[in-house]
C-alpha cells in the first residue's frame, strides 16, 4: 500500500498517541477508522471529525476494509489484539504500531500474523505529560524522532512505507534500528531517564521545596508525572536492558560519590568536561 | 542602607551574575561599580553603561565609597577577598553575596569582618548554560527563586535590606533559611541533580544516540554542560550534605533495580503513583 489520498487507515487504540495519529492523517486527507474498548473516546473522535467511524469492540468490517492499520496499544495489549483478531486483515494490509519496547513485541506480532500480512515495528518518540483523546495533537510530532525496527520478515517496501509514514506526520528525523538496537537506546535515552526523575521525587519527602527549586529540578522531573501502568509495563518488558543501563548508571554515580568524599577535585572536574564535551553534541 | 536612589552599590566579580546584578541596579538607577581582574569584563561593563565605574584591583576608593557590595565570586576567592580588603569598607556598609554554598562561607566571612560591617548571605537562584558579562541578563531573576540566608550575627535591618534587593530584581519568591537549612536542600534540588546529569553523560559515550533522543534525555542532561571550576568547587564545599543526598538517591535507585529484577509490577507502580502525587505539587 502506498499513502495514496484514499486509502483507508484503521487506528488500533485511541489515547494521546493513537488520537493524534488519527488527527494527522485525517487532516492530510486519509479516510481514518478507529476501535477502541472506550465508548467515550470513540464518540468524541467522531464528533470531533478526528475519525470517520470507529467500534468499541474488534469490527470486522473495520477490520476488513483497512489498507493499513495503526496499534497504539499498550505491548501486552497489543500482542493479544493481533493474536486474537490478525488474521481477519485482507492480504497486502500494512500493520504497524507506536509501541515504546521493539524485541518482545515485534517478533511475537510478526510470527502471530498469516502471510500476507505484514507487521513493521515503529516507534515515534513524542509524548506529553497528559492522557487520552482529548489530549491528541499531532503537533507534538513535529520536531520529533520517528524510528523504523525491521526485522528479516520485513519487506523493503514495508520499510519504505513506514518510513514515508513517519515523514508525512513531520517527524524531524526518521531513523532505522532493529529492535535490539531500538531497545538499549530507549532503556538509556527514555527509560533510565524516567527512572532517574521518579526516583528523584521518592527518594525524600521533597513537597516542602516546592519555594526553592529552580529549572533545573523542574528540568530533571518534569516526567516523573507518570503513568504508572504503561511505564512499569514498558520496564518490565524490557527488564534486560534497563537493568543493564541502571547498573551503568550507579556504578558511575557511585565512582563520583568516591570523588567527592576523597576531595579529588581534579577527578572531579574531568568527568565535568567530558559532560560539557559531550553534551555539546546534543545542542547542534 | 536603605534602597534609595542614589546609593552607590559596589559589584566585586562581574560574570554572568554579577553583570545581571549590575545590569539590573543600573537600570533602577543606582550608581554601580565594580572590581573583577578581568580588564575586558571591566571594560565592557563601562562601555555598555553596565557600570559607572570600575577597577580591576581592589580599589580602595570605590570601596570606600560603597553603601553596599554585593560579591558574585567563587566561594573561596569570596572568603580570601574579604579576608584582604574587607576591613576597608565604611562603618555602616552592608554587604550580601550570591554564593551558592553558605555554611562554609557565611560564618567565615562574618568573623573576617570588623564591627559595624555586617555580612547578610544570599543565594539567587538563577543561571545560563553560559558565563560571563556578555551573556549577563537580569531577566533571569525573574520568576526565579532568592534565598537570604541570615545568622545570628545578622541585624533585622540587614535581612529585610536583602529581602528588598531580591523583590528588587525581580525575584518571584524571596525566603529564609539557615545557612544549614539552605545547604542540605542545594545538595538535593541542585548539586545532586548536576552530579545525575553530569553522570548521564559520563556513564557511556552517547554520542551516536543524538539522532534518537527525545525530550526527556535532553532535559535532564540541559545541565550538563557544567562550568567544572566552579561545580567541583561547590561539591566540594557542601561534601557532607550532597554526600548524604548522593547515598540517599543511589540507595532508592537500587530499590527501583530490586523491584524491576524482582519484576514486582506492583512495587514498580506503587513508587511511580508517589512520584505522580508529589511531583503534582511543583506544577501549581
Amino acid at each position: 500500500m502506498n499513502w495514496i489520498s484514499n486509502s483507508e487507515i484503521l487506528i488500533v487504540g485511541l489515547g494521546l498517541i493513537g488520537g493524534s495519529y488519527a488527527k494527522g492523517l485525517t487532516r492530510l486527507g486519509y479516510h481514518v477508522y478507529a476501535i477502541d474498548p472506550d465508548a467515550e473516546a470513540v464518540s468524541y473522535a467522531k464528533e470531533n471529525g478526528i475519525i470517520e467511524d470507529g467500534s468499541t469492540e474488534a469490527d470486522p468490517k473495520l477490520i476488513q476494509k483497512a489498507d493499513a492499520a495503526i496499534f497504539a496499544l499498550y505491548p501486552s495489549v497489543f500482542v493479544r489484539w493481533i493474536k486474537e483478531h490478525g488474521n481477519q486483515f485482507k492480504e497486502g494490509t500494512l500493520l504497524t504500531d507506536v509501541t515504546g519496547v521493539k524485541s518482545c513485541v515485534v517478533y511475537e506480532v510478526q510470527k502471530a500474523l498469516p502471510k500476507g500480512i505484514e507487521f513493521i515495528g515503529a516507534h515515534p518518540m513524542a509524548g506529553r505529560e497528559v492522557s487520552g483523546i482529548k489530549n491528541a495533537d499531532e503537533r507534538i510530532f513535529l520536531n520529533a524522532n520517528y524510528i523504523v525496527t525491521p526485522t528479516e520478515q520485513n519487506t523493503p517496501e514495508a520499510i519504505e512505507w513506514c518510513k514515508s509514514l513517519g515523514k508525512l506526520l513531520g517527524f524531524r528525523h526518521i531513523a532505522v534500528l532493529s529492535p535490539e538496537e531500538h531497545d538499549e537506546m530507549i532503556g538509556f535515552v527514555s527509560q533510565l531517564t524516567h527512572c532517574i526523575a521518579v526516583t528523584l521525587m521518592t527518594c525524600n519527602d521533597n513537597r516542602h521545596l516546592v519555594d526553592y527549586t529552580g529549572d533545573s529540578f523542574r528540568d530533571l522531573t518534569r516526567i516523573s508525572r507518570i503513568n504508572e501502568t504503561m511505564w512499569s509495563e514498558l520496564f518490565l518488558m524490557n527488564k534486560a536492558k534497563l537493568l543493564e543501563q541502571m547498573d551503568l548508571f550507579i556504578r558511575e554515580l557511585s565512582e563520583m560519590r568516591t570523588l567527592l568524599e576523597a576531595e579529588d577535585r581534579e577527578g572531579l572536574k574531568e568527568k565535568m568536561k567530558l559532560s560539557t564535551e559531550r553534551r555539546a553534541y546534543f545542542d547542534n
